[in-house]
């Protein structure tokens, strides 16, 4: 019994868990729960907002970092002064250095990263960030801003995800963008894989003078979704699916590659 | 003779260009000279060094827009308080409001965004939000950081490439990701079209203190190229050919999710 206990506990995944909303959030609170109790957790994330911060590094000033007492009982927690593809980076490559990662996860993140908001989320670029060093890894958000959003509906598929990716891995520089429907009276119907949508935020720019009189913009914007695909993200979660989304860090768009070989390109010169 | 004169006038593609170094950089001052020469040019580019920003966006403040006199005589030039994405938006939804834009081009970058430097690229966002926009983009780099850097190399290429996407476009959804060699005495060998290399960066943190005795992190790196492949970016601005890598923003990895409905995924539920 003593050996088995030994064993199980040397067997436990290490886990490195980031996010965008901040290491005050609710949704990091809840995954780093969920995620103790199935391996030895590590946590490294913003000490502020970074939501829409995409895949930004830094690279003009330094990182501050330091340890967060009393975040869990079990799980080791940092705050980063960084972005969170920063946070990865200085988790795998500082603070983890020389140990092998199994599995990051990033999240839950406060609001959808479907369709185009995954060239947008920060919470998705943990994750690349950590498919990018090799390692299996999953963003996961729930479709509702709310700071204080209830989870309980997906806490268990959460923890189920985590474990499917842990015992299969993923193929070589994927992520998985995991979005969950909001609470509703409704319970889920199962996860269904599927396409990014295509669609685009359209924006407005409302402009506003300051007390000084100086001219401001603020940018806000809707998805449009003209897609009708029955395949894509958007239309599993209308349908209170949990859409899972598997995405790569190479942009080359391979089709596009053989077409552009038809246009006078190669012929330039000087 | 006039009417010619006219027609040409009138038909001149509308070119809106935005960058990542600055508005202050030599190279956005390049391509906006070059540009002239065959558009309509408009410049919305960041106020200040927005480098290795990443596809962020602004979301938790407003922006602040001033017109720049003088930047070039042919030129309506913009700075913009925002990221290179921010740019872009504002340039198309609130001063070229309405307006068909036929081509963005970002850049020329100072440093190469070859290989999994383009998911880090604030050049490659511009570009890359152009194309979720639905318009033909370009985004040049140089591989030379220097502030002062010769472009004289590469501007008869820079304006062809332009010239082919203008009367060629490109398919839905593509942005050219177009590296150039760095000046040296051998002439560039010319055009390769390219896939994405599959190499990452490999960070060390330079811990430090300041002079208060806090500790910070200096976060530096190195691309570590383990891509043999003759079919890359790397391999081609090595043998002093322009890098030309056709990149999407839709991430979905479409073989990952043909692989993934192997795994028990589908049968998770509550």
């Amino acid at each position: 019994m003593i050996r088995t206990q030994l064993l199980s506990a040397m067997d436990k995944p290490l886990i490195l868990i980031s996010n965008d909303d901040s290491i005050e959030s609710k949704g990091i609170k809840t995954l780093a729960s969920i995620m103790a109790t199935i391996g030895e957790v590590v946590v490294v994330a913003p000490d502020t907002h970074q939501s829409g911060m995409g895949h930004a590094i830094t690279l003009d000033r330094p990182l501050r970092v330091k340890e967060v007492p009393h975040f869990h009982p079990d799980v080791k927690a940092y705050k980063c002064s960084g972005t969170p593809a920063d946070c990865v980076k200085f988790g795998k490559h500082f603070i983890l250095k020389g140990r092998k990662i199994d599995l990051v996860v990033s999240g839950i993140n406060h609001g959808s990263n479907s369709s185009i908001s995954v060239i947008y989320s920060g919470t998705m670029s943990a994750a690349i960030e950590a498919a990018i060093e090799g390692i299996p890894a999953i963003g996961f958000s729930l479709c509702s801003f709310d700071a204080d959003a209830d989870f309980s509906h997906i806490e268990s598929f959460v923890k189920k995800i985590a474990q499917t990716i842990l015992a299969h891995g993923l193929p070589h520089g994927v992520a998985l963008n995991v979005n969950f429907p909001a609470k509703s009276e409704q319970p889920l119907n199962g996860i269904k894989l599927c396409r990014q949508t295509d669609a685009l935020y359209k924006e407005t720019f409302e402009e506003r003078r300051d007390p000084y009189g100086r001219t401001y913009y603020w940018m806000d914007g809707f998805l449009l979704n003209e897609d009708k695909g029955k395949d894509t993200d958007e239309e599993a979660l209308k349908q209170n699916y949990v859409a899972i989304v598997p995405v790569k860090f190479d942009l080359t768009d391979y089709r596009a590659l053989e077409m552009l070989k038809a246009l006078p390109l190669s012929e330039i010169g000087n």
